[in-house]
């Protein structure tokens, strides 16, 4: 099950020679197959090594990515479609070669429907693009994963992120996608109505298929609101075990927390250090309420009580947004303050996700590990939902720490999947965690593969992905 | 179109012959192959001609359903899982014959996890049996079709109701489930983490397969605290379109209502008779929230505003329990209450839903169709969703009756598919809205038609329901 020991598919050259002839001729300058630029759309944020596609195109429109995998298709070469290249677990990677199908010029609001908290974008639109956009109209699109990745590549990999607690996630804030299937066909999955009972679900089919089954080339996307009232602070806690109680008290009476982060004793050392914020060196929840005035008053102050009554506090809350925007920038550069407890090291972040009721033993047993392994490890978690990534910064270079992180990995993937949990909350498979399906979904594994091969019989659909070897 | 003109399968004489010895043998007393008790299991709720099957089964257990399966499997012959029979387009119909999987007898709730805020039940529970069985927890489960439906039967539809708005569909509410595929085998979808990226969402793509991919043997629920306070009322409205821009406005501004139920006049009009309520013959909102005292508080008097300023009201609200359950046995009542409009006659539930914006246009121009149709036909809906349904009470001995009342139904149908909703919200599409999958979903009825296929390549599962013949 070693982490690094990715899928290999044979190379059909000759298919790929003729493909990158037919797109060239087809695509001009938007068809690119420069060394930089390939490996560029093979990048990856961990030590994956990167495969490469042979060639990449930025398509412009629907009719346009048909043509890319109708082409595709005739010759039976991989097609890899492509956002912004932050997914964590070697999503793009090319394991077979073949055309990388760059999304970003699909990158236009196509409607704001305000009256039905909708909207309809292109897959490279990135959230950050989105809110912009989305600012004068008192809506926003809450899904933030930390990364200003693309739409399209969040809803492939079932993203969330800090909110996901108050506002779901990607499978529940996704209304309807197209998408171009491998036969090249287009597929509308839904209406815009927000719900329906008409048939199998292929929105929530496609989210999370990591492009395996086919390529999103628009998204309908559900809006909220922005809070007329927002409150949040940070609470400090004697054990992790009291900020886990905490968390489980304030989900059970029903407090509709929007954020509610898990930082350990370790991340808080290098986060105040980097954002120099002023709380001490132990576990912290960084919790945030969205409402009206009185309602977010009120939930601030029933949270510190139950804080309190777990042996944590105080809770420093404000409402003042420059106040809180500080303490969340700070939750959002952990990863950076993180690398600067190992200068010069490379960052993997685990993803693991258990029931709430397991998280304390989770996190603790996995803090146990790390201390006996000797590796650098700080943890931040969306609690709210049982959570939590531990960033493993390690000597890429050096076989002897990768394989020593990788049976670190594999204890903690298999911990969480012991407590009735997930080896990915919110990352996705891709190559990383392929190893992890068959614990993970036992025959669930072979029904999936069964919809693969009846979606796309020739593996032509990122192969190498989700599903084991 | 027809709607009843329902699918017919060729029956498997011989297989058949051969599974009822089988299953007699094996399940005694458990196996019945009565006349009546066919029928039962063969009962729709709509002039969908019945369609018996040829024995029932009542499973007890997993394995008992695998049993079920593979004998059918192995003699091709259909099985049609069963709940309370509530379900409204013919579901539980046996085209073709076969066995009727009766699952009442699997009625255990085999966990409560309270502290994950989730259950684990069989999927003959019924939803009002788990909330008794939570009472003491302070949890409650909160889709709420109306019927007392179990919960495999609600998964298996996608069911919804009245708090879907702030609670979600079963789609939502489903965490996880067990179910037996078409070859025997036994999936289990997820685990209990809230949120997973682990791969195809197997549990989406079984709720709302109507038995057709998978029997369900058991489900893992989201639960809810049961909220500290409630308040709720009615308000009546001068038009159909002021209650629905007022319904558009308070979901706009972020009012995280809990129910809020459109009641047109002539509804109204059957309500106040037989459920002797004080309002006028004029468009209602039902409403309701859940909260803490203040937040229901702050949020009734919200919505007053928000009615007010669109010409209703007054908007009379309570949060004394005993004048709720007044209110709401009054609109959960509404099918009794409307068939007094045409004593001796049969209801029709349509069940269209569409983006709320255009939610008073659909049901304008319902109500114009109705009155030139000279139906009786009143009308209840779950607004804030855009889904609403019209109970069309008809003569269902009279052809020329179903004729008339199968083109408005159509024109129903194809009018909530031009304002880009569904045919379905809530009910499904088992045999009787087949006819507009391809209307609804285009390419899509070939992709699903695939996945049917690789999972039940003998098509044994519920055959002759979703797909279009």
């Amino acid at each position: 099950m070693a982490l690094s020991d990715v899928s290999k598919i044979e190379r059909n050259e000759e298919g790929i020679a003729t493909v990158l002839g037919i797109l060239g001729q087809r695509f001009g300058e938007r068809f690119q197959t420069g060394q930089a630029m390939r490996a560029q759309h093979a990048h990856t944020t961990t030590y994956i090594p990167t495969q490469a596609p042979d060639g990449v195109v930025f398509a412009e429109t629907t009719e346009e990515v048909q043509e890319v995998v109708r082409a595709c298709a005739a010759h039976r070469v991989p097609v890899i479609a492509f956002g912004v290249g932050s997914s964590l677990e070697g999503h793009v990677n090319a394991p077979g070669g073949g055309i990388s199908l760059d999304t970003s010029r699909m990158n236009r609001i196509l409607a704001v429907n305000a009256e039905d908290l909708d909207c309809v974008v292109e897959p490279g639109v990135t959230r950050e693009d989105l809110n912009r956009h989305l600012r004068d109209t008192g809506l926003f699109f809450p899904i933030d994963p930390g990364a200003n990745a693309s739409l399209g590549g969040m809803a492939a990999t079932r993203a969330s992120g800090t909110n996901a607690v108050r506002y779901g996630t990607m499978r529940e804030n996704v209304l309807s996608l197209t998408a171009v299937m491998a036969d090249g066909e287009v597929v509308k999955t839904a209406s815009r109505a927000k719900k329906s009972s008409a048939g199998y679900d292929l929105t929530r089919l496609l989210v999370g298929s990591e492009g395996t089954l086919g390529i999103i080339t628009s998204l309908t996307l559900k809006l909220n609101g922005i809070p007329q009232a927002i409150s949040g602070g940070v609470c400090p806690f004697p054990t992790l075990e009291a900020a886990c109680n905490t968390v489980i008290a304030t989900i059970q009476m029903g407090i509709p927390v929007a954020r509610i982060e898990l930082v350990n004793a370790l991340q808080m050392r290098a986060m105040k250090a980097y954002s120099h914020l002023d709380y001490p060196e132990s576990p912290c929840l960084f919790v945030e309420f969205h409402g009206t005035d009185a309602g977010v008053a009120e939930e601030a102050e029933l949270f510190g009580e139950i804080a309190q009554d777990n042996g944590g506090g105080p809770f420093l809350w404000t409402g003042v947004a420059e106040e809180r925007t500080h303490l969340w920038k700070a939750r959002h550069d952990a990863y950076w303050a993180s690398l600067t407890l190992r200068p010069g090291a490379k960052g993997l972040s685990t993803d693991v996700c258990v029931p709430i009721s397991r998280l304390a033993e989770c996190v603790a047993e996995t803090e146990a590990d790390i201390a006996e392994m000797g590796l650098i490890a700080p943890i931040v978690g969306h609690a709210g939902d049982g959570n939590f990534h531990t960033l493993v910064l390690m000597d890429a270079d050096d076989p002897a720490e990768i394989a020593k992180v990788e049976a670190f990995v594999a204890r903690l993937n298999l911990r969480a999947l012991a407590m009735d949990g997930t080896c990915t909350g919110e990352h996705g498979i891709g190559q990383g965690k392929a190893g992890f399906m068959r614990r993970e979904h036992g025959h669930g594994v072979e029904v999936m593969r069964a919809i693969k091969q009846a979606l796309d019989p020739q593996n032509i659909l990122n192969p190498g992905k989700i599903l084991p070897a």
